[in-house]
Order: C-alpha cells, then sequence, then structure tokens
C-alpha cells in the first residue's frame, strides 16, 4: 500500500566513491552509507558496490523493504531515463548497463535514474534553497558547468535525458570552438579549468600576482583553486580575474533567466566555494544585464545542502511535491 | 458535465484585428470571426469588440454554451495568468485590465491567457507540426523573436509568465548593450530590423547590391523583406547577408538545443516566409555546433498553422493532450 511507503533509497554514484542513504519523505536521512566504486576492478564490481550499500542500508537501516518506494541514482554518466539504462559512463568502465533491469531483479523495487546536476536541482527545491518556488536552477561550476532545471515545478528533461548543457550555450559567436561542436561556449570562459589557463597565461605573459608564483620558470601548476586563495588574501591580480569571470557568468545567467523567468538560481560546485569571490559580482551583473521584470523576482544563493544534494535529490524523484508533478509518479 | 464540454474558444487579440474561432477538441474550427481591434477608441472599445466576437460565435456556431469549456487569450501583452489580467498592454491601451473576471462575469466562462509565441508553441503540439513530441520549441521571427517553449509536455511559464525571451540571451559579450539590459542580445543580429540595419549599413559603406538600390541617395528604406526578394532573385549581396544571419541565428537555436534537448523547432514569423532563403543555413549551422547526441533528433520545420496558430492555441490551452498537463486544468 502507497500510504506506508515512505522512505526511498537515494545514490550518488560516483567515480570514486559511491554514496547511499535511505531517506523518509520528509528529507530526514535515516541512514547512511558509503563505500569505494572500484571502477578499477571492472564494470561488475561497481555493481556489486551499489548491491553492498543497497543490503547495508536496507540490513542496518531497520525500515522493511516495504516500507521503500524505490531506488533513485544520480550519476555523471549518460543516461536513458526510459530504459533505466546507463547508456555510457566513462568513470565506471559502464556501457548499456540496464541498472533498473539489475535493481528490481534483486530488490523488487522500481529505479529512477538522474544526471547529478539535476538530482541536485530536485534536493535543492524540495528540502533547500527552492522550497518555496517551481522555479529553479541550480548550477554547478567545476572542472566544467551544468545545470538542472525545474520550471513549473517540473524537471526538464528533454527528449533524451540531456537538457541542462549549460556550459556549452555560445556567449561568444567569434569564439574558439568547443570540443563539443559548438563556438564561445561559457565552459572555456568561466569553469575551474577555463580559470586555472587564463591565470596561466596572463602571468606567463608578464602580469604580476603577489601571491601566484612561478615553480621552475612555469605557471602551469596554478589551479583556480590557488586563484581563489589569492583572491581571498586580496591579490589584485585574482580579484580582477575573478571578477571578470564572474561578469561572463551573470551574462550566462541573465540568459537562462531570460528563457527560464527563474526564481531562484542555486550554485555548487568546487568554483562556487569561492563564492566570497564571485557571487557579488554575478549578482551585480544579473541586475544589471535583466529584464527589470524579471531580475526583481530573483534570488541568487549557494547550496544549503551541499554534497548530500545528489543522495537527497535521487531520492525525491519518488517523493512528490506537487500531485502533479509527473516525472514523480508515471513510471511507478 | 465535462465529458460534454468539446468546444474551446480561442481569441487572438492583436493590435490592429481581433481574431476569434469556436475550436471542437479535434483542432476543427467551427466557426470563425474577425474584427477590427478599434484601439484608437480607447480600452473599453476593445473590450467590446472581444464581446462581439464572443457572442458571434455564440449566436452563429450552433453550439450552445454549455458545451464550451472555456475561452483562451493569446495576446503580446504581459499578463498576470494566475490573476487572469492584462498587465499592460501598449498596442490596446491596456493597463491592469482583469479579462478574466470581465468574461466570466458576462459568459460565466472560465479564460486563460497566454503570450502569442506560447499559444503558437501549444497549437503546432497538439495539432501542427510538433503532435508525436513532448519537446518543442516554436520561434518567432519578425521585427523582434521570441519563442514558445514547451518541455517534457508542458509549456514553459516561468514565475511571472515571462519565460520564453529567446530574443535577448547574449551571443555577444562584447556585443552593444541592448534596450533590455543584456549585452549583444540575438535580436540586434538577427530580427527583421537588425537585417535592415545591417543593409542599410553595409551598402552605405559602398558594398554593392544587383537589386538594391539607393533612393534619393540613401538605403534607409530598405526592409528586411526587400532583403529577402532579392535574396529569392539571386543577389549575391542579400543571399551572402542572410547566410551570416542565418549563422548567428543557428547558433542562438544551439543554445537552445543544449538547453532544453528539445524534439522539434518550428519557426513563424515574418523573416521566416524568406525560410528558403535561411532554413538551410540555420540547419547546415545546428549540425555543425550542436552536441551529436543532441542534434542527431532535431527536425527543424516551417509553421504549418501560420496565422492561425495564436487562435488555435489559446482555445488549446483548455484542452489536454495528456493527463498529467498540469497547465491545462489546474485553473479551471
Amino acid at each position: 500500500m502507497r500510504e506506508q511507503k515512505e522512505y526511498a533509497i537515494g545514490i550518488d554514484l560516483g567515480g570514486t566513491k559511491i554514496l547511499g542513504a535511505l531517506i523518509h519523505t520528509t528529507g530526514e536521512h535515516v541512514m547512511e552509507k558509503q563505500c569505494p566504486t572500484n571502477a578499477q576492478l571492472g564494470g561488475q564490481s561497481v555493481i556489486e558496490q551499489i548491491y553492498f550499500v543497497m543490503d547495508s542500508l536496507l540490513a542496518e537501516g531497520g525500515i522493511s523493504k516495504e516500507k521503500v518506494i524505490g531506488v533513485g541514482v544520480a550519476t555523471a554518466g549518460v543516461i536513458d531515463s526510459k530504459r533505466n539504462t546507463v547508456v555510457y559512463a566513462n568513470n565506471l568502465g559502464w556501457r548499456d548497463v540496464p541498472l533498473g533491469d539489475l535493481i528490481y531483479r534483486r530488490y523488487q523495487l522500481p529505479l529512477r535514474l538522474c544526471n547529478d546536476a539535476n538530482a541536485a536541482a530536485v534536493a535543492e527545491w524540495m528540502w533547500g534553497v527552492g522550497k518555496e518556488t517551481n522555479d529553479l536552477i541550480y548550477i554547478t561550476v567545476s572542472t566544467g558547468i551544468g545545470a538542472g532545471i525545474i520550471t513549473g515545478g517540473k524537471l526538464v528533461s528533454g527528449v533524451g535525458d540531456s537538457a541542462g548543457e549549460f556550459g556549452h550555450i555560445s556567449i561568444n559567436t567569434n569564439g574558439p570552438k568547443c570540443g563539443c561542436g559548438n563556438v564561445g561556449c561559457l565552459e572555456n570562459y568561466v569553469s575551474g579549468t577555463a580559470i586555472a589557463k587564463e591565470a596561466q597565461a596572463r602571468l606567463s605573459r608578464g602580469e604580476k600576482s603577489s601571491y601566484l608564483n612561478a615553480k621552475d620558470g612555469s605557471f602551469d601548476h596554478i589551479t583556480a583553486k590557488d586563484v581563489g586563495e589569492a583572491a581571498k588574501q586580496g591579490d589584485s591580480f585574482s580579484v580582477k580575474l575573478l571578477r571578470e569571470i564572474g561578469v561572463q557568468l551573470g551574462i550566462g545567467i541573465t540568459n537562462l533567466i531570460h528563457l527560464f523567468n527563474t526564481e531562484v538560481l542555486v550554485f555548487g560546485g568546487g568554483v562556487m566555494n569561492m563564492a566570497d569571490s564571485i557571487l557579488p559580482t554575478i549578482e551585480e551583473t544579473v541586475k544589471e544585464h535583466c529584464i527589470p521584470a524579471l531580475s526583481n523576482r530573483i534570488t541568487l544563493s549557494q547550496t544549503i545542502l551541499g554534497s548530500k544534494a545528489g543522495i537527497k535529490g535521487a531520492a525525491g524523484l519518488f517523493f512528490s511535491k506537487e500531485l502533479d508533478k509527473s516525472y514523480t509518479f508515471q513510471s511507478v
């Protein structure tokens, strides 16, 4: 009986570790379990590790399986949510793994797959920054850039589960060709990779930083994190660079707001750990560039769920915030 | 009883004319009625004209009011769909007109408002190019640029009914400031206005066209339509200009596809009447710039409903294609 199924299992399937949790419909974590992914031992070992996490949660959680509505899995891989299959995940050594069938055969529980930015968006919407809205976008800025988009209380998946490629929108039609095929992609200007590259290039050209120094005559070791830490110390080279990055990202975000008329934007990912250095510039740029009727309603915020957003959101796929949220109940 | 309510009234509320139709749930037009908007006679006259269209449709349509589920109105104005109010419509002389209340008081019928690009998207999705998909974007390119976006079988409205401002996404962060606040907006490069301006500027600088001639030493009279007609005649100046426009628009559309993982793109609006000159370039650019997994599934097409898309889509707001389409039934 559905009334009793008040728990879901959320799994965050990463390249180095698997994090699982038994989660109540209120968002409360009854139990968590973590183990290494063991991808180097082959694709089958990764599946065994998932079973291990599932078994542990069910055995040690003190909740009978009949009370669990299903298993949500967040992954960075390419998924097919209709077939509940991971089509391709380089970091797991997986190709066409029918995870839904495997889990159902072993546990008689339905599975839902989603990408990790989407899971984070669902989590922030159900239990985090976006509890009061139905129009939220989660933006992750780390090595690359991604987005999970909720509009009108529904996750935007697209026809092939590939929506939200925010890093690959062009903000410069005369910009460099990107690996994705597009030109002048946002990711080329504002990701962690881009920040490191730009800092290295400027320093090599002779610009001066009071904190970032050459090693053996080269600046190739400098990372985005180094730039962030230097900015915190007041290094004007780094402050200026991050300001420029914040303006570019702010314009990209303005594009999102103009398309989605979003209410809440939530930021996660490594680069956003430098939020103090970059968030005020983003906010200022959005205010300046947005159609006023749209920017008036915007709230920008850092993630409040952090590294728990993946598991929470994956489990959240089974809990409806609104009865009309078709994504949540259609495939049970 | 809902079973009997198999008709809706669709109204396309334009600045010069009001077009109305009594439409069956199959999309069939039982009857159409058109009259001038009479905006020059003041805001109240516009309302009277709507009543006239409604009265005519109900009296002459041969369908009893009990069989009508509601009235959908498509407008270019700023709307508040929750309050069923037209907040601002310059071309109608309207400010805060509670159209929903007015219609309900007079006809005891519920009303739904949406902007005209959204109405066209709904129409093409329910009865036009996009019948087989749940992920469709309608793009209108005329004086300006707009979009109506359907994702997962749901219209994207945003928190303030202002989603779809496709003309105001930046494709050049170093581009000129736009009236909207953003910089390098797509609309500055590819709208009808932009095409005319660019042609005038190039000809004034001395570029040669075999079809577009100066009048009294000036090129200021040249319109986008002129450029389109010259291109059709083989004018290499115009062919080249429209090719460049098509590339810019193609990159803008690639941005949409990367965000929405859309399946069908439908084009309408005056500039797209030159589809022969511009659509092949857009298609080629999208193929070249899109992530292959996303472009493989894309169909680009001109509107097949044309000037009827507005009334059909407005009525369509009352007919659900899928039971879970929350937009359709939540506010009845």
